[in-house]
């Protein structure tokens, strides 16, 4: 994985932290990804590690769980 | 504020999340405090917003909370 992947689920809290970390990083660093409308890659977000949104899984496979917005459970429901 | 300003208290949680940003965001662009040994930046921390440690401050003011180290009370503490 080269790109750094920022899975949120549309909720203000990660609107506004997607807008800072794309900022600070550069678009074209980062796959955003809306677990909301594509819940089929929530089992990829949990195998990463991630636990709530919005989250930044780095290239290096480290899952940074920014702020809170919701739980993945929440996402599921 | 040009920069960001990464917060952190030395636990285990701060230094990896801090390697994973300083990586993305670049070296150069962000200062690190580490508020355990200069607590007298604790009431700037709070004055951003930061809750808990680590937390990224955007150049745009916005604190993001990653993961959970520590409560800013505990680094008081």
């Amino acid at each position: 994985m080269s790109k750094s992947v920022f899975y949120h689920a549309g909720c203000p809290v990660c609107v506004s932290a997607e807008q800072d970390l794309v900022d600070l990083i550069g678009a074209d660093q980062v796959e955003i990804v809306h677990l909301g409308e594509t819940k089929n890659r929530i089992a990829e977000a949990e195998k990463l590690g991630v636990k709530s949104v919005p989250a930044l899984v780095t290239p290096n496979g480290h899952a940074l769980h920014i702020n809170f917005g919701a739980s993945l459970a929440d996402v599921k429901g």
